[in-house]
């Protein structure tokens, strides 16, 4: 059965050193005891983790590639994620820079359900970047938030996506306010002629969330987004399983900044808002662009980017989609930038003028049709 | 209604860069939108964060107190956290050092169903350390869990818990491990006239995790383990609400290490691994003492435990459950820095002879035992 594959870069003062790191992960991840104490045959043989490749990757760094059992992960993600991260996530100088799940994990794990291709079929945007304003603030009613989104879909958006803080606010709970926007979008898109999808943000307590899919499906949202930081992979991979649900998920990386912040700890932008968002399922990958409040880098987004689409998996190429940082006036650096298969988020520069939101929305609309058809 | 406080470490320049980066995360936390688009009333009056206080605690850092309404969070964990961290948390240089909820969320988080109280009501150990074996390594058959099992009762245990990579591996599924292994500490108990408690650790996929709950409690489990870094703390949260499982969570650190690694940025060691342990509900929060493999000084250690057990709350005081590092030699220093409310979790060094862990086991027990009288 084909192993999966984990690469760390690993601080270490010496080659030496960098090995005795990189064995320590291997037990820290699997069996969890010392070397002497790991029973012999198929625990020692298959379960413990084994060092594929080590090599120097500069000055204190080493790349060490480990490889697991897939039955040391089973079938769950949040033990995949465990094996490949779990303990050692609270070591200084680990990170985890890729992650190859070989046949046998990818069997597994399939990812994502649509995928850039299905949201092309979705939303009708054949080619060129997609664009996604967010309903926001919270504390408005689900009147008002239904207002706004109508005003989104008459200015062309594809995917009229909620803030990730709409929860259970008693201003505007979970299912009132799906199903009034649900039913603005309906509208719009049947009087505009077109194929806007909403996805709400997922809320709810553990024991509400699937009936609060079904609730969102029902009610018409044309997908949903999740936060993998609160609620867990788990719950991003069950979305993606579900036959019945059948709608794609955007995830948000609200609470996983922590993972990619440190330079040699934690976990790769690449990895985390790509290639685990494709393994446990995602379609859209949110994560904050260059330029914006936040702060990474263009070198950071291009490597978020890449791993979300590059198509040899895992899964199906998905949709990066930088959020905050655009504007009219920076479309064609972004276009340049991530070229056609985007999801643009927009937030609160659509909102200087709530009512006049299609306006906003219809500019950025020309912006990014002009700079793809300019091959910006 | 009483507002929820959250204090930041806010990496600033000078007084007035600190307060504009403080302002920033009032906004970010809530609206999500600039000052200048806020709807006047409700929104602007109360959904936007407030800044309480604001002061240099340093060179370059500053201490923001901000203050949110509880309608921002409404009665979701998972909100809750959004709301203290969420995008806030992809920024560098903000670090959560203190949470008070106040009045209302801390009537909407009641916290641990059991705490110190109730795990010595439980186990029977009305004073001194309690002692919790581990279950490993993944890749043992039911039946040989359940015989190291039954030697932890007999050599003393408090706690027997799973080995937080035990999931569903085909060597030992999730149903026939746990029913094998309760059954061996049931018997134990009953020859030995203990009352250890078995905490196997929770898995399985999503609509999984209520059923398997339930086996688990039918099947005679004492409790459950969680990695709320993989689960979410709203499974957390949705066990410690659960009247009819009516058994303590102990709760995991795996895949949590980043939000505490970095000194200025995610969480402090105490709130991570104390203060939100116990507004999710945990009843035991393990962490890496200090001396094991892992890197926490004394100094964080004594943080967790003091964020565990301080009596102001939130919440019942919960036990803190240092693991890694412990050992005979060292057990009248472990005692001398714990005292006696805590759960020391015993590793790979009771397994060099399998069939003698009653031995490992008894040992421990003697030296904290002895610890303790000696009021160590």
């Amino acid at each position: 059965m084909s192993r999966f594959s984990v690469t760390y870069g690993i601080r270490a003062s010496d080659p030496a050193d960098a090995r005795a790191r990189a064995e320590a992960i291997a037990l820290e991840q699997t069996v969890e005891v010392p070397r002497a104490v790991v029973p012999e045959g198929h625990i020692a043989d298959e379960i413990v983790g084994r060092i594929e490749e080590i090599g120097s990757a500069g000055a204190g760094v080493y790349h060490a590639t480990i490889s697991y059992a897939p039955d040391s992960a089973g079938d769950e993600i949040t033990q995949f994620l465990n094996v490949i991260f779990g303990n050692s996530s609270i070591q200084q100088g680990i990170r985890v820079i890729a992650i190859d799940p070989g046949d046998e994990m990818a069997r597994r794990f399939p990812g994502p359900r649509f995928g850039i291709a299905g949201l092309r079929r979705l939303t009708g945007r054949r080619s060129g970047g997609m664009i996604s304003p967010v309903l926001k603030p919270m504390g408005l009613s689900p009147g008002a938030f239904a207002e706004l989104a109508a005003g989104c879909v008459r200015g062309g958006a594809d995917i009229v996506k909620e803030d990730h803080g709409l929860a259970g606010q008693p201003t505007a709970p979970f299912r009132p306010r799906v199903e009034a926007v649900a039913e603005a979008v309906r509208k719009a898109n049947a009087a505009e002629g077109r194929s806007a999808l909403y996805f709400p943000n997922l809320s709810g307590r553990v024991d509400e969330i699937s009936e609060n899919l079904r609730f969102a499906k029902q009610a018409g949202a044309g997908g949903i987004l999740v936060m993998p930081g609160l609620y867990g992979f788990g719950v991003v991979d069950r979305i993606a399983r579900d036959a019945e649900f059948d709608l794609p998920v955007m995830t948000h990386p609200a609470f996983l900044g922590p993972y990619v912040l440190a330079a040699d700890t934690g976990i790769a932008h690449g990895v985390m808002f790509g290639t685990i968002q494709r393994l446990a399922g995602a379609d859209i990958s949110v994560f904050p662009n260059v330029g914006g409040r936040f702060g990474f880098s263009a070198g950071e987004c291009h490597e978020i980017a890449d791993h979300c689409r590059d198509a040899g998996g895992p899964g199906r190429p998905i949709l990066p989609s930088p959020g905050g940082g655009m504007s009219v006036d920076r479309a064609a650096d972004m276009v340049r930038m991530y070229g056609p298969d985007v999801v643009y988020l927009l937030g609160g520069s659509l909102l200087a003028d709530p009512p006049r939101i299609d306006r906003a929305v219809a500019a950025m609309r020309r912006a990014v049709d002009a700079a793809d058809a300019a091959g910006a």
